[in-house]
């Protein structure tokens, strides 16, 4: 008995037609639809089925064998072949998919798992997408760089566990210019802030303990924390910021082991958290000893006037730990970013780091600290606001004219985001599969808040002025044919 | 009562006076010397004590203020306070520190601390370090990279899941070239082969199962298999490999779930196993469903004929995981390595990187795609092979001279090291303090197999060819007169 087999490879889009059979059979295979043992119809079939040509499929079983998912034995056919690493990773540790995040109900989202393979394919409109856009690159001052680093680099060794000295001491400086006192050996460079929040995973959390955050949060997107064991406890916020009650409350009835907030331009609201509520914040966190971890990776993006100093800038008792990057206002592909805090935990940090990846890109500190100390940052950044508050106002406007009665919104001071909340009676999920069929990719506000059934985070960063226009446009309309159908 | 202090900084040595009272200071709290409330004399008083200018101790004090270490009372002193971050460090995961390795008792060694903590003193030779010197690093060629990478880099965004496609289509042809047939698709961009380790560690392997592993071997270095809560296992090793009746005897009995092995200029040992023992190793996995994890970071500096093919080549039915890297073979800095395996493996590492760090430094990744596609990495691994012959040669002849009667060795056919055994009258601790105090930094054998009290790792990959002669025959010296003590 051979399978059934009614599907054919797609030819009018870009994927070879042999990487598509072949995914489709490995598809089948790892789904367990196609058990060990299956026998596969003979090439010759195939290619009738699929109507592609005999080689096509040759070549897509000839990788399926060497990846050991498929065995052909001469006069026997081809038959599916116990597949050794997939039995394999069916034995990872316990912890990385079945730790449930205590309070919150995590439903397993195939949403981020469909971005992603969406995000490569250039035909899509990105109104969600946290990172910012090509056009926005600086490209002149780069080259320039790169000419400058040609001529100083003289090896590229291991660096210090910290990190390049000379791009710690730029960042001090710049730390001192937002109100930071942070000397070299208090500065941790890492790849990205998304790595430090995986040092302080590892490195200085108990597990079963719980991380306080912001609700909607970034965080929640993330299986970082929930994949060592640690908890994740959302908290309302409100415009004068945390429920600061409720934190002193339940630190020890929740063994909270630190709160985590992105009080600047916040991901994904755009909320800026008032000075006064950053004060308090930090006087109750001190008085119950717990912990703030500040993700400030948007600081620098204010549109309108610069946001209060950070909670780190008030700090006087090593309570907070203070991360910063330059993938949101420069470019994420240098993977570069920093942590500051009291040396020891600092310490404690560069030693997990050492262990797990030796140190970020030896180019990559060069370039930044060039980028720091030439002075091209901060023009950089000036033409950086300049194009970023063009894309916010004409997303407000757009919005305006469309989504006025069908979605309310703020005014956002700075950042990427805005938190779009739409009607109850639209299902996220239907929203974002029909954007999808008709060339949008959106962001649901589920991916940031599993109980936020009703919101979008839109993105002014990512697709172009054009695409920013005509995508609103579009989703405007989809989501009145959503309305008119409820 | 005042603490009693009877230390002085050195002014002899480079690290600035503040730094050094700074460090003693936060020794003594973290040791647990001085407790919480300890009084602190003046400022005034410490500058007498500790001979240095009043601003100097001012300094120190205020950094371990901002750090929360010390708190000051106008009226009442200094006091060390209750430090936040000192009391939250202890309570970092159990798994991080008590893990016990099954089967091997694992000392405390504070032996890679004191390395780390030397490295970066330039005054010091380092006999045993495991990366290319400064030397080496091919300064024109990166110039003229950087040149053209300068005018190709359009922006710098997030890549692929698993790297950026040209390096990946790149590294599908370098492998070709090896005997590895790998599409970009079953090819994953790390940042150096440690990462990869990481994320088997995170992605693959269950808790409590264990790890075989060559005896001795790089990996007993490292913590970050026990630190997921994975074991080693060592398995003895002669000159045709691996015991193998043990590996089949003990599979279940160990709850091993895979092999680790570098058979090519193996790392400490400079081993290199025969073309007829990896494919008896590679028989034996497959009939037991041992996966193999093959790192080959040595592979390209052969030094007098290229070694046999690596495991994976000889692998048809997706056993092994491969990983390269160029951290040996051209820089470290650019962190940059790759992991091949069956493309459901190679899926799931992928999302981890990305859930972990969100790729390698794309900057990174464009360097190394062009120094593959330009032909300078084929022309730069030549030029590496001959300054590395000269260096092995050297130090051989180095060896004859001045290590006959007080050694023994083998002479490398490629890679970095030398194994070499010392007399059992030797003490590893011993020497690696005096040769310390002599300004040479080693790398003692139990680094690499704890048991193992008579071997070092020498290099011949890290110090000039001058502090090579100088300290080695400063080496023969000490242990002559170690030797003569005894």
């Amino acid at each position: 008995m051979f399978v059934q087999i009614n599907w054919k490879p797609d030819k009018t889009v870009a994927i070879p037609l042999y990487l598509q059979i072949k995914h489709y059979i490995q598809t089948k295979i790892e789904d367990g639809e196609w058990t060990v043992g299956t026998k596969i119809p003979s090439q010759r079939k195939l290619a009738e089925l699929f109507d592609v040509n005999r080689s096509t499929v040759v070549l897509a079983f000839d990788e399926l064998i060497a990846d050991g998912l498929l065995e052909a034995k001469s006069g026997k056919g081809t038959k599916v072949k116990n597949n050794l690493w997939s039995l394999f990773s069916s034995t990872h540790p316990t912890d990385w998919n079945s730790i449930v995040r205590k309070g919150i109900y995590q439903p397993n989202l195939p949403t981020i798992q469909d971005i992603h393979k969406v995000e490569p394919l250039p035909q899509f409109i990105r109104l969600g997408t946290g990172e910012p856009s090509p056009e926005l690159f600086p490209q002149e001052m780069m080259t320039e760089i790169l000419h400058r680093l040609s001529s100083k680099i003289q090896s590229l060794g291991y660096e210090e566990e910290k990190g390049l000295l000379p791009l710690r001491e730029q960042l001090s400086i710049y730390l001192k210019s937002i109100g930071i006192q942070a000397s070299p050996s208090s500065i941790l460079v890492v790849s990205g802030a998304l790595q430090a929040l995986q040092l302080i995973s590892l490195g200085l959390l108990k597990r079963g303990s719980n991380i306080f955050l912001e609700r909607p949060s970034y965080l929640s997107s993330l299986n970082v924390f929930q994949s060592a064991a640690i908890g994740l406890q959302s908290i309302s916020v409100d415009s004068e910021g945390f429920d600061i009650q409720y934190i002193k409350q339940q630190k020890k009835r929740q063994d909270a082991s630190l709160l985590y907030t992105n009080p600047t331009f916040h991901n994904p609201t755009g909320y800026v958290m008032p000075l006064e509520s950053r004060e308090k914040l930090l006087q109750v966190c001190e008085d119950i000893q717990l912990p703030i971890v500040e993700d400030d990776v948007y600081r620098e993006l204010w549109l309108d006037t610069p946001p209060p100093v950070p909670i780190k800038a008030l700090d006087k008792n090593g309570t907070v730990l203070y991360l910063g990057s330059i993938s949101k206002s420069l470019s994420p592909g240098l993977r570069i970013g920093w942590v500051v805090g009291p040396e020891p935990v600092i310490d404690r940090l560069a030693d997990i780091k050492m262990q797990t990846d030796y140190g970020a890109s030896s180019l990559s500190q060069w370039a930044v600290a060039e980028f720091l100390s030439s002075g091209f940052y901060d023009l950089h950044l000036e033409q950086m606001r300049n194009s970023l508050r063009i894309r916010r106002d004409l997303t407000l406007k757009v919005l305006e004219e469309k989504f006025t009665g069908i979605a309310e919104w703020k005014k956002p001071a700075g950042g990427f985001y805005i938190w779009l909340r739409l009607p109850s009676t639209i299902s996220i999920r239907e929203l974002f599969d029909t954007a999808l069929k008709e060339g949008i990719l959106l962001n649901p506000g589920n991916l940031y808040d599993p109980n936020s059934l009703h919101h979008l985070r839109l993105s002014y960063s990512y697709a172009s002025k054009e695409q920013l226009q005509t995508g609103l446009n579009r989703l405007a309309e989809i989501i009145r044919k959503l309305l008119n159908k409820s």
